[in-house]
């Protein structure tokens, strides 16, 4: 029988785990601190749901959950549509947005929801890429202000530190700010989506990229395409105490609540000593839903970016019928994991056997050692003892103790992997 | 919109999933100070796996996932099998028994697993009982002594125990001793496993249904089923220290391998002085792939188990080709949070601040209470401020602090609820 995982899926060891444990223990802390709750909904949703439109992309990598009670042979001429009443949820934020309308009566106001979970998608499998990945998202749901932003990117920041990931890096736009550029630049506003999404190919593609892009399939001529640079090239780098200065100056129609917002942003993230941050012009991030700041943060050791978010004010009203403020924050889990490669040693003893050592013997000495507030597993001696030791060494044990059947009296415990020192 | 999560699913709102978090952590504290590591199989596995036999009733209620690509309409005579590749996992023991398999070479030996996850059944709807829900499993693959089965009951008392259910009592038999009843009485070989269905009933039918099931359902003669509720009878409340004798001599033909157990299994249990437990003779457990001592956990307030387990030698062996001495016991979750029901108050201190101040004198007062190691959330001012003081000791904070637009000097922090005793 094949007994590798179903494809694009994987099996997580004890080793693993132990990293993504280590990891979510650490951003859960901060979290909490923070007063972010966490919630949960069902992996299952009703397949209508998932694809009401707020998944752009995504909604085509959909698992589909066939009804239950169908006849076994299917009906000529039946769409696969009505076979369907179930989907597999493709992020935590479609959920998130169905969670906070069914239940907002009884949350607090405003409700700050801390999410971790799996989602799955049908991705063409790639090396590290996995169809069963897991989210992790703080959401501030009902706050209008920038304290949102500022308090999102401070928890976050703080909690991939704490989590071992130091040296990021926070880049800040404004989508609104996109939204004054394309207008400024004279881009009619049916090509501002794909504008957006060409700038945001900048890092892969570069400015010649971009520039020919913009010409051959956003179909923008050569002074629209330097009005977009330049203003863009201008605003690359600005000192972040100057931002709501230097956007007035490049671009006089840019809002009044865009720059005070900005410079409210400012303010709060340069009272973190910690952290370091950058008004970035050509951040756009994916998703369509976004109303107003944006951000993302950067890892020398990663090349996209390890968490990413923003506002999104409008995206809870389709579902709710009435708009409710929402900012949120996604870390990339699978990405961080990744980085940081280990979970801390522990500490584990082996308390060896002999074949005839009285069982009541074995686990008499394991719970001793366990009072002390050890971890104790019994192993049975097999082979080489030499070699043993070895195995039980790479399987993360730390010490042991031997039992013989005649034992008497106290064991001794050793270190493993003195021996070979 | 409907905003309903997906029928016979719940989301789990910050309340649950505190509970929930809190048993978990006690749980996974316990079991890994025994060496049991996590480990996590994917949600999704290959249908032909989950449909392969060892899954029992479960196996009617697997979500069935359809292939993608497939046409818009389905052609004539298409079953539906052939539209369907993968299913959600309906356990942990069939992903167990497979991840095994395939790991088994990196593994350690013995493989202490500890697995949590939720498990997806298309069963009928009806109060307490969902289609998603949480298994938690610990197994010891590899060790073929009932060190094992006293290892996974000490744990697993004490895990509970740990999680705040005082007053357990384990119940003990062995698959072996009932098939020596069964003979014994002289049921025929194709009768037993209908006898120990009907056994299992005990204690929701009493021996008067028991009896009339065992004639008309079994066909069995009067006579035998005498003879089997008088052996079984015999052995209710048993002294534990003498179970093997009494056995043996009400069953002669038992094997000495089921004796010797049965009494190295109560020798090592009476070591554990805070541990209750029985022989019961009327003990079945459901699942037909269990070869040994089979066990349970009860508790005064919870109508069923709160944990149930046993010996399952044969199962890996149907993945993998060659048996595998395997020994498991899985906690029910839900009931266990269920029966606790709250968890212990978090300290939270909500920053009440007007409408007009500052965002950066907000976040100032926050970081400062954080960095007390409280767990802190700004919260704008709204309405009647005694009615927003209920409101937010209804959302659990504890205590609060006031900041007005024009706050000089320190901030008082108020408990909650203080005005009102």
């Amino acid at each position: 029988m094949d007994l590798t995982p179903a494809r694009g899926t994987r099996d997580l060891l004890p080793a693993a785990v132990a990293v993504r444990d280590h990891v979510l223990a650490r951003i859960t802390e901060v979290y909490q601190r923070y007063g972010y709750q966490r919630i949960e909904t069902p992996a299952l949703e009703n397949i209508d749901r998932l694809q009401g439109g707020q998944g752009g992309e995504n909604q085509k990598l959909i698992y589909q959950v066939l009804r239950r009670g169908l006849e076994p042979t299917v009906a000529a001429d039946t769409s696969l549509s009505e076979l369907v009443d179930l989907g597999l949820r493709f992020d935590l934020t479609v959920p998130l947005s169905r969670f906070y309308g069914a239940n907002r009566a009884t949350l607090p106001q405003p409700f700050r929801s801390f999410q971790f979970g799996p989602v799955w998608r049908a991705e063409r499998p790639a090396k590290g890429r996995y169809r069963q990945f897991y989210q992790c998202d703080i959401d501030l749901l009902g706050e209008p202000s920038v304290l949102a932003e500022v308090e999102l990117i401070e928890a976050t920041s703080a909690a991939l530190a704490s989590a071992g990931l130091a040296g990021t890096t926070v880049r800040l736009s404004d989508r609104r700010f996109l939204s004054a550029l394309a207008s400024h630049a004279g881009v009619p506003a049916q090509g501002w989506d794909r504008l957006f999404i060409t700038l945001d190919k900048l890092d892969k593609i570069g400015w010649d990229g971009v520039r020919a892009e913009l010409a051959d399939r956003v179909g923008l001529d050569e002074a629209t395409i330097a009005r977009v640079a330049d203003t863009i090239t201008s605003l690359q780098g600005v000192d972040a105490a100057k931002i709501a200065d230097e956007l007035s100056s490049a671009l006089p129609d840019v809002g009044d609540d865009v720059l005070s917002d900005l410079a409210t942003t400012a303010e709060g993230l340069a009272a973190l000593p910690d952290l370091t941050w950058e008004f970035d012009p050509t951040l756009v991030r994916g998703m369509g839903y976004y109303t107003g700041q944006i951000f993302e943060i950067t890892h020398p050791a990663s090349g996209g970016s390890v968490a990413g978010g923003g506002r999104y004010d409008q995206l809870i009203g389709r579902f709710l019928g009435t708009d409710v403020p929402a900012c949120g924050f996604s870390i990339g889990f699978e990405r961080i994991v990744d980085l940081l490669g280990a979970a801390p040693a522990r500490d584990a003893v082996a308390v060896l056997y002999e074949a005839d050592t009285p069982v009541s013997a074995v686990l008499t000495t394991a719970r001793e050692l366990r009072a002390e507030g050890r971890t104790v597993s019994p192993v049975r001696r097999s082979g080489k003892f030499g070699a043993q030791l070895g195995r039980l060494e790479e399987w993360g044990f730390t010490s042991f103790v031997h039992l013989r059947a005649d034992q008497e009296g106290a064991v001794e415990e050793r270190r493993l992997g003195e021996k070979r020192t």
